[in-house]
């Protein structure tokens, strides 16, 4: 995964696609159909954090290395080293795969 | 159900689809011409709650093994050894069935 | 009415209609041309109350058995026993017929 | 006017319409132009009071028995005893006619 | 002016439509082709003013009296003694002029 | 600039139109392509101030006299001795040129 | 660079647009088929900071001189000393590159 270079601001979380193939086995398997197809992800580094009316920050509930399912329709995408990357609000990360 | 593979984020709740063959006999039953038809599921793990500004979290009114009525068009579906089961927020649980 | 078998969520009311034959006699009548046409209706459970940002749930102002009029585009309908419910937010309660 | 039948709920106002041939002569005359036309009312039942986060419930601006100008746009009719009553939010009332 | 027939409710101020004919000479013009054009008023009755959570009433940046500038698109017309007059909310009001 | 005669409501600013011709030689030019295109202007005169829940008036960020880019799509013009002037909201103000 | 001649107000940001041709080599590469694709760009100046309703400022997560990407849709340009620089909200700062 080489060294992250982008630091997400505020509530926003960099994940990293996980392809089809690479997917659990005998895992998670989302329907075709689905009207919002979430996606696996994995997640790469956690923003500065969303900050409070007094200042105070939420920490995130997600950590670097857990596997999420995101909202298909959230985050931008960016390329590096070849890889899709993702940037997400935490509330766009639906669960944790565990 | 097995091992449940998936961990809620925040105020959302894994519910799994009740099929219709299985539903509560002599019970419930959602008419067709329902305009927003609600859908008969069952609660199998809670999120992380929902947090408030100052960091408190709001417990559920829900619990693992609860009979709902979720929303027909809230949630995101994710297939799990071939059963389908929806991350909801709690607010697209209309009721509890008793 | 039998059993009541759905708990309301929240700020949710469960009610049930009142057929047009067994509304009250020389009382109200909606006009067919009302823009939004309200229904009577007979309160049957009341939710797990609307929690504010402190935890504390604000009581409701209508209780079970009272005839209140809703808004016809509120609530998600069920069916029970061969009648039909619909869990409506307090807020599409109009009213309370005395 | 009878007896009352209906007690609103929150910050509604149920109102009843005054006639065109009944408005105050030589008064308030409403221009048939005007883009959002009001309607001239009489106030006939306080709803229960809006309520703050604090449970505090906002007294209302108009009591039972004042002439208003509502927004034509809002509230829901209901018909009780052969004449037109409106069930408006505080807030659809613009103005009081002394 | 008479006597004044309407009370407005809430951060609702009653103005008086000023012709463009008595506007004044040498003053202020709003041009045609101004996108939202303003409206010369004079202010004839202030409102019972907007209340806050807390019950505290925000007092008026205008009085009786004023000559204001209105925001074309706001407020309801009403008609009185053959004036035109409109009830515009006090953020609808643009500016005084001097 | 003679005498101003308009005084501003609220959170509101008094901007005077800055011609391109004399907009600041070898300074900002604003591209046509952009897709939201704001304009220079100068600041004339200050609103009354936007007020919290407290009642305490925000101090504005800008001060008379200021060169100002305003966002092009925001506020309502007026005309005052041959002049263009725009009534602004204080967010609708970009940057000071300095 | 010169002398900036533009100080955004409240949460505001200037930044400097990186043409491609300049953008890190080996680096982020944008996908063209991107939804929303962001663009790499330079903190040129801070604004004077959101204030929140007791009047504090928040600190911006960002400082001058930070590569940072920002949504594409986001912000209004200007051009200075013929370079392209945009006025953006903080918040539409996806991350910064490390």
């Amino acid at each position: 995964m080489a060294n992250v270079k982008i630091k997400p601001i505020g509530d926003r979380v960099l994940v990293q696609h996980i392809e089809e193939k690479e997917q659990v086995r005998g895992g998670i398997i989302i329907p075709d159909s689905a009207k919002e197809k979430p996606q696996e992800a994995k997640v790469i580094a956690l923003g500065t954090g969303k900050k409070g009316e007094d200042g105070k920050v939420t920490p995130f509930e997600v950590k670097v290395g857990d596997r999420v399912l995101i909202s298909k329709y959230g985050g931008t995408e960016v390329k590096l080293d070849e890889k899709k990357y993702t940037l997400v609000r935490e509330d766009d990360i639906l669960g944790v795969i565990e």
